[in-house]
């Protein structure tokens, strides 16, 4: 199977993953009556590992829920030296260009990664390494926060895979890098 | 019939109107055999006046082709102090407040309003005055140019109209102000 990397996320039409008070509350104000997923499940099951950044890492820790990953986490930071020890068989801290943590991952056997966080998904474009994004859209405009996007040392072509709507009003729009 | 500010605009994924050499050649590389206008003629049909900011009427000018409106072209401008002259019954410049500028608008009969232009669409967003925008997404990260978006003093709620794909490509969005 061919090695992919995939980001699954959710923005505001303005393009923000996070509002002003880096919050995310305004992701799940929609009525949502029967719980769609809005095809995560569907997605992570093509996913045989998760690479996040620090942040994201520690924002799943701060949820204070059971750990939500099935599939290992490959966490990247320059700044933690070891993640806490629950999480041994998990998680895993990777340091490194974005080339050496791939090829450590690909050796460990991993290769449909779910790319997440918007600072890792932001590097990995900087350096053309993401295949595919489903990019699901709630409608707000927030006006200010986290951006998911940010400067590219080159302009990247995108196919248009899949158009889904969910719950009537979140646009879902599936790309495929073209090359 | 209500009075109605509407945006109509295309960006790429991360939400640029240009790129970072200010041009929008890459609104046009896609295939269209048939010239699709992706909605534009149906869109203008329900607007009476367009309200423009002086970048995009210069860049209007700058196409050197016969001026492409039919209806009454309110320019945006506090540099400016005359039009061309040729433009006399067709382009008029307004100056002051949003509001005083919708007054005298509509004072001419005129409140079906396309609202153009980057630095005109975020200043009417900033004071709530967008009801519609229809949203036209090229199939494309730019990195980098004129954002669409900026900052709001408040988050604004939308509502899904309606979707729709052209050329197999491009998504068009289009959202109604929820207050």
């Amino acid at each position: 199977m061919n090695k992919k990397n995939r980001v699954f996320i959710a923005t505001s039409i303005d393009g923000f993953i996070a509002d002003k008070n880096g919050e995310i509350d305004w992701l799940h104000t929609l009525p949502n009556p029967n719980n769609d997923d809005m095809g995560y499940m569907e997605f992570i099951r093509g996913c045989d590992a998760i690479v996040m950044g620090r942040t994201t890492f520690e924002t799943v820790l701060s949820f204070n829920i059971p750990w939500p990953y099935q599939i290992p986490v490959f966490v990247l930071s320059r700044q933690l030296n070891n993640l806490p020890p629950n999480l041994t068989d998990k998680a895993h801290l990777v340091k490194g260009s974005l080339h050496d943590i791939l090829k450590e991952i690909y050796q460990k056997g991993h290769n449909q990664l779910y790319i997440d966080g918007g600072r890792t998904i932001r590097s990995f474009l900087s350096e053309d390494l993401i295949d595919e994004i489903t990019l699901t859209t709630i409608p707000i405009l927030l006006g200010g926060g986290a951006p998911l996007f940010g400067d590219l040392p080159q302009e990247l072509n995108f196919e248009l895979l899949e158009t889904r709507t969910y719950l009537n009003q979140v646009v879902q729009r599936h790309y495929q890098r073209r090359k």
